[in-house]
């Protein structure tokens, strides 16, 4: 049964399947992986810039530009000079202004037409290497519908280019020329004519002469699952003539969510290049994100000959120039990618990064995180980014900002107790908890009662018994209390457990010394409380988690212990 | 070489290949299409939910609900009722408060322990029909470092939740229950060691006896290409016992930006099933954007039993229940993904929609228009949204404007002419120019010159000779002219070429009635200004475009010469 859409319009019939895959007859990239970098190219410049509501300024390009050599490209699309004048100035300053490093090539667009190629090379006069990139559109919904042409029309005008390519660049000797055609709307194009006119250009160029010729091979518009567009691709480099000769790249477009994968199994379907922008910038859903690609390879030990080491950087300049914002889940950069709000998650991530701590030899270093593909440090992301505390926080959560932030290693029987008063908490507030706010109510829940409070008291050690005698802070009323056991803390109790007639034991304990700078208001007034105490009682049948701080490890156990006390209200239950 | 990264941190070094690839002997998805909807399944209110820096309130879950039942979801993961007070509340409400349509089952997710699964079943108690998801970590990261147990040890928690939600089930007979494991982060787990758990499960559940029972298969965090996740998915198909008394369904993320890619190729390798959220909400990077696959399928023709058809309605609730923005290029529902700045994707849109219109039969309103995969008006977007006009136009852009939004059909010869000057006032102004901008440039431009102006005039034919008489205003000044030709045009401009003693002549005309309501300021007060000409004027050896409107055919084709002889600065030529 279909659904019925609210608005009429909408309806599936108006389209077709898709009717541009290859029939393959061997085909290996599926049994590939990728295993070193292609050669990257940046087109954010060009196609990134040509899709802004606002194109960049000369300055604002400049500035991408000197981001772009920073990152490593060493091939940049710098524009479309024979378009606009803006684009043909930048293209002068580059050169005139010696910005460009002897190890970067530029690259220009241009469309296969007589006055705009011969603007294009002028463009670029006194280069050192330059890739001149002509292209005309090949696709069957363009040649029919757009320049109502037929096959041999289409060739022409590549192949009229491409003539103009090579005579122009004899006039311009000075300068090293690269020749990058492609056929436009590649992915919507029959393969066997994008062989055909790409072979038509290899007959000009020559590059089985010696320089290699770029063939690149869009899809303008995203228009299949990408294993086809892998198909098309590795029956492209099956099927070229000059395959040896040629440079085979790849420029993928974002229309069904899927440029990344398209480039990726088109490079294991043989492609060596592959053109793209930071953060996938470009017409409507954008291009390919090259990044993106690049953090996949890193993410599995390959290196990606690209450094994304300060991303915060590159984000502020990309988002700047573009005037884009980047989503708060973008692969690798977003704001929340490095963040686990769920408890379980929480709870994973922390066993996983202590194990590594523990087992630092047998890990070899090597990063293997649940729920963290990446270490986020190592492009300059804090572990504090990692762990946000809100009602669907776990223990795991909580107890990490504990220990990152104030020092404290709670216990699993303390993390379980104090989980569910956060979430109770993160459920009235409805927000989320910043890590002053876990401190906060942490110490109201123990450290900060009022109820019961330790006094004066005295210890003494007699053949192997411990007693106790002292006074504690009841209410407004101060008590003494008496008892002997096997040491200070079982001493208390049970001093506690004859005063106030109640069945009371230790079911569980643990002390730590506070060493980490710790961001706690209570410690930070307290400088000299370093140890800490947790401690799990069993107070008439029920159990009851106290913590205490003190200089002392043994005040520290039993304000712990009148902490557990407090919260079974048992001055409460004393006084009325 | 490798780059030299500023963070010393930036290693890939530090990262291993993706292990858990399985061994293909038959691989058969390649050659696969999706030709039908999967079965789909909304996780918004839950690993969308648990994501969100402000998990929703219990409204915010409701009006997210009746969304989803609009959109068309037939199961609905609600929560996760047994962790958090307000999940459990949500089910409550939705079941008590009858909120629930007949067609639509609960979903609800929750771990393999026996106190969450008994509250689990308590929050169902009284729904209709209801899938109980229960799952447990099977990976390897897992296993090793966070619960450091062995195989049997995972299976054990499995086979123990799997007979528990097996026994209590029989407790609530109202209930028609649906029984849903997962190997939580199936692809980082041996595939073989997927299978046996899975099969154990089988074992305890006895599909074969009549309930089909759903195994998901998540890649809880994306980690390696979507090809080795479809074998994953082939492999679990083709070696699991009782295969076909289960569903099996994907849940993807999108830690490498391949998600939907990840689900689609999955489907083709045998699935049956596909969870994930509107937009792609969910932890870190999120979750596999079901609104893209489903829509990724609508464009090609396959019924995709979901309605997006009032896409920015949907967009809304999303992104206010969430607090999360929609990024302005996210495939077929960001702000700018129906805009084409380019002024050759604009001008290929233009001609693919002209060619339609006129080949209607032909084309039988099928869809297919260069650089548009899918029409904006299907899911209510307006043609309005797709071309805007910044320095990066061409003159495809601006005549679609001037056409779509003031009735102006300007021939090619024009379209060139007006897209330079805009370019030029574009790329000055370094903004992108409004429909409004357009107009006022073009009006300023051919309409209002104030240097010449038409006066009275008379217009004899005798015998196959047209004479013209009349005056011009130039300047200040008023000038009779007096010429003769073939008709009015040629015996003005012959007339004002021999008062001027200049060489002008016609090269291009073209006039036509100016239809559709028009929002242009001038023809707005100019209600009978109907016709408009445009003519294009050699001028000494020069060539200009002019235009004018008039309710007169003869004086709007008059006026347009004076247009282009203005911008010729003839009358300053004149009169200096």
């Amino acid at each position: 049964m279909s659904i019925q859409p609210k608005n009429a319009a909408f309806n599936h019939k108006k389209y077709q399947p898709f009717a541009f895959a290859p029939k393959m007859t061997q085909r290996t990239w599926p049994d590939k992986t990728i295993t070193k970098a292609p050669i990257w190219t940046s087109v954010d410049l060009r196609d990134g810039n040509q899709a802004l509501i606002e194109p960049m300024s000369i300055e604002q390009k400049m500035r991408f530009f000197d981001l772009l050599v920073q990152v490593g490209f060493k091939e940049i699309e710098i524009g479309f000079p024979s378009a606009a004048q803006v684009e043909y100035d930048f293209t002068r300053k580059l050169i005139e202004g010696g910005h460009v490093p002897d190890d970067v090539t530029l690259q220009v667009l241009v469309q296969a037409r007589e006055h705009l190629i011969r603007r294009t090379f002028e463009s670029l006069k006194g280069a050192k290497r330059a890739i001149v990139h002509v292209y005309n559109s090949t696709s069957k919904v363009q040649r029919e519908k757009v320049y109502q042409k037929d096959y041999d029309d289409i060739i022409a005008i590549a192949v009229e280019g491409a003539t103009l390519l090579r005579d122009l660049a004899k006039e311009y000797p000075e300068t090293e020329w690269i020749f990058e055609y492609s056929p436009e709307s590649f992915s919507q194009t029959e393969v066997d004519f994008s062989v055909k006119i790409c072979d038509e250009v290899c007959k000009v160029w020559r590059p089985d002469l010696g320089q290699k010729v770029i063939f690149n091979l869009p899809s303008t518009v995203e228009s299949s699952t990408p294993n086809i567009y892998a198909d098309q691709i590795e029956y492209f480099c099956q099927n070229l003539p000059m395959r040896e000769h040629v440079i085979v790249s790849l420029h993928t477009h974002n229309d069904r969510g899927c440029a990344v994968a398209a480039s990726e199994l088109g490079l294991m379907a043989g492609a060596d290049r592959i053109e793209g922008t930071l953060f996938g910038n470009g017409e409507r859903t954008g291009n390919m994100d090259i990044m993106v690609m690049a953090m996949n390879m890193y993410s599995q030990g390959v290196d990606p000959q690209l450094d994304f080491s300060n991303m915060s950087e590159i984000a502020q300049v990309v988002s700047e120039c573009n005037q884009l914002p980047i989503h708060p889940r973008h692969p690798y950069v977003g704001e929340l990618v490095f963040t686990a709000f769920s408890g379980s998650h929480q709870d994973a991530i922390k066993k996983s990064l202590d194990y590594n701590e523990q087992n630092a030899e047998a890990t070899q270093g090597l990063w293997d995180v649940a729920y963290l593909p990446i270490d986020p440090a190592h492009i300059g992301r804090g572990y504090q980014d990692v762990v946000r505390i809100n009602s669907q926080s776990g223990k795991g959560g909580v107890a990490y900002i504990l220990q990152r932030d104030f020092g404290f290693h709670l216990p699993r029987w303390t993390q379980i107790d104090f989980s569910r008063v956060i979430q109770q908490e993160a459920e009235s507030r409805q927000t989320e908890l910043t890590s002053d706010d876990v401190i906060s109510v942490f110490e109201d829940t123990y450290l900060n009662q009022s109820t019961l409070a330790l006094q004066d008291y005295e210890i003494k050690n007699t053949a192997g018994s411990v007693s106790f005698s002292g006074s504690v802070r009841m209410g407004d009323d101060i008590i003494d209390v008496v008892g002997n056991g096997n040491g200070p803390l079982s001493a208390f109790i049970n001093a506690i457990s004859a005063k106030l007639n109640k069945n009371i034991h230790v079911i569980n304990y643990a002390e730590h010394a506070l060493t980490v700078e710790s961001q706690s208001p209570l410690t930070q007034n307290n400088s000299d409380a370093n140890a800490v105490a947790y401690l799990q009682l069993n107070i008439e049948g029920e159990i009851y988690s106290g913590i205490g701080t003190c200089s002392s490890t043994v005040s520290a156990m039993l304000k712990a212990a009148l902490s557990a006390l407090a919260q079974a209200q048992i001055a409460d239950t004393e006084h009325h």
